[in-house]
């Protein structure tokens, strides 16, 4: 972790992590199989650029994604999630539960993704 | 919820709600007991008066948390969970459970809170 964190509570280090509106948008993004750059900007959510590059580099420095080449000349990167990152999923799929139960207009999760852990 | 939902996803429509670094830590203290202003500013996370206010002000808001009168002459206020706010339970668990495996250096969740729910 980059910062220092400010207690040692768990709840309260991992908001220190992804304490904001768009880090766990990447990490839902890459858990169903998003990569690259412009995938995640192509989320319906429409993150900006610069939010995007901001947050691609925390979660990274933090050990929650890692980013790889997978081109040379011109250089070109993809990102995955890390173990850390990919064990985030049952916190999301609470979220989803969460949400779904109480707010019924907005939509289910995808059946793929509250699946996704079962295989 | 007060503000337009970006999307219909279940994630990003809960980090409109409490996506930031204080939101969750108001809703632990408040599974954990706490009601009252003063309360909430002792915790060891020493959030600030300003923050505290504008963030029981939007859990309000959003259904999550309610405030009560205690007393009158002056009034006083004491703030809960609503049933919406405390059947986040299961994500703030999934949380210490994710922390506390990848991060040994971050404090256990009291074994209290990590039980709530089970009685």
């Amino acid at each position: 972790m980059t910062k220092k964190p400010r207690t040692r509570c768990p709840i309260a280090y991992s908001l220190d992590l992804f304490g904001d509106r768009w880090s766990l948008v990447i990490v839902r993004d890459m858990l169903m199989g998003k990569k690259r750059f412009g995938e995640f900007l192509d989320s319906s959510e429409r993150i900006t650029t610069n939010v995007l590059t901001d947050r691609l580099s925390q979660l990274e420095a933090d050990g929650l994604i890692k980013k790889t080449s997978y081109q040379t000349n011109p250089v070109r990167f993809e990102y995955g999630l890390t173990d850390n990152g990919r064990s985030l999923l049952p916190v999301l799929q609470a979220l989803c539960r969460w949400a779904g139960r109480h707010f019924p207009s907005v939509g289910r999760a995808p059946t793929k993704f509250m699946k996704l852990g079962l295989d």
